[in-house]
């Protein structure tokens, strides 16, 4: 998504050779018509696959992940994460353990907005090592729902997550991948080259 | 707010004299219509006030600052929450105290994204005490920025927040103010009784 790319290289902040910081847009300030731009994206690239509910994580997943919602017409549901859970009576759960912190989290998703009849998109707003795709894909499992595909704002493809995912034979829409933050530079995947 | 007030009576649930759950269709899981028309109804009622950006708190905030972030055409800044904070270099922090979990968090503002040119609307999912709202005007100040006001989605009118912050002469929108949640019925205030 060349709209997307753009706004990274002119306002991506790359921290080192694996962090790039998209506060001003995307993490911690919002970019409203940009967000409304993904969303229109992902609505048509999942637009035939009778999406039922999106579900992603709380915070920065919740506004690229409303819009979509938006454009499809299905209700966005986002899981909360906690440092541990002493309520799970009706929630689904799953363990997600940060790299980039250094920390294992909880998530979880009341049953009441995930059921066996849902077809669901999972979105996050970054994909690098996927274990918070890895969980909310555990908590789409327990509810007995059918995946539909992954929505990832922007992947670290030199990272491990996407491949592992891949690999797992499950489809996963990037708006922006990027191939290296070498020299203080982003670099992205032609589109082409990560299908 | 009709619309809203409509949702809260079919979907919202009371658990108590004081709590009422909207997790069906803003806390947890999100619906974005809704949103939209919330997004709508703030930008109508804060159009003339040349807001250049709208402050909220992550994550429930997030959605309907984004959407009115979206028919203002300025951008929407989420606050985060930290149990406690270490770096807080280039940041505004200020401790916001919670009664319903009975813990004290520390929010946090870039200073890249709050500047004293700003007029700042300030935005959230509920106003019960008005901790989380005193929080964000205290980064809003330490910005020396302005405040155009408070737009508040679920005010529980009951509760002491409003009347606090009202009586400091900060203006408050709000669309659905409950006067009671006795006997498991909600009950709203009159429009003219608010202001």
């Amino acid at each position: 998504m060349k709209k997307l790319q753009d706004k990274i290289i002119s306002d991506g902040k790359v921290l080192s050779e694996s962090v790039l910081k998209v506060d001003s847009f995307l993490n911690h300030q919002i970019d409203p018509p940009l967000m409304q731009a993904i969303g229109e994206e992902f609505a048509s690239r999942f637009k035939e696959d009778g999406i039922t509910k999106i579900l992603t994580l709380e915070s920065s997943g919740i506004a690229p992940a409303m819009m979509t919602g938006l454009v499809l017409g299905v209700p966005a549901v986002f899981a909360r994460k906690r440092k541990s859970l002493t309520l799970v009576d009706h929630m689904y759960t799953a363990s997600v353990h940060s790299f980039t912190k250094n920390e294992t989290n909880d998530i979880s998703v009341s049953k009441d907005f995930l059921k066996k009849e849902d077809v669901v998109l999972v979105m996050d707003d970054f994909l690098a090592n996927g274990q918070a795709a890895l969980g909310l894909l555990d908590i789409v499992e327990q509810a007995g729902a059918k995946l539909a595909g992954i929505g990832i704002v922007i992947e670290k493809g030199f990272q491990p997550g996407g491949k592992l995912l891949r690999e797992r034979g499950i489809r996963i829409e990037t708006l922006a991948n990027i191939s290296s933050l070498e020299n203080g530079n982003v670099s992205f995947y032609e589109e082409a080259k990560i299908q």
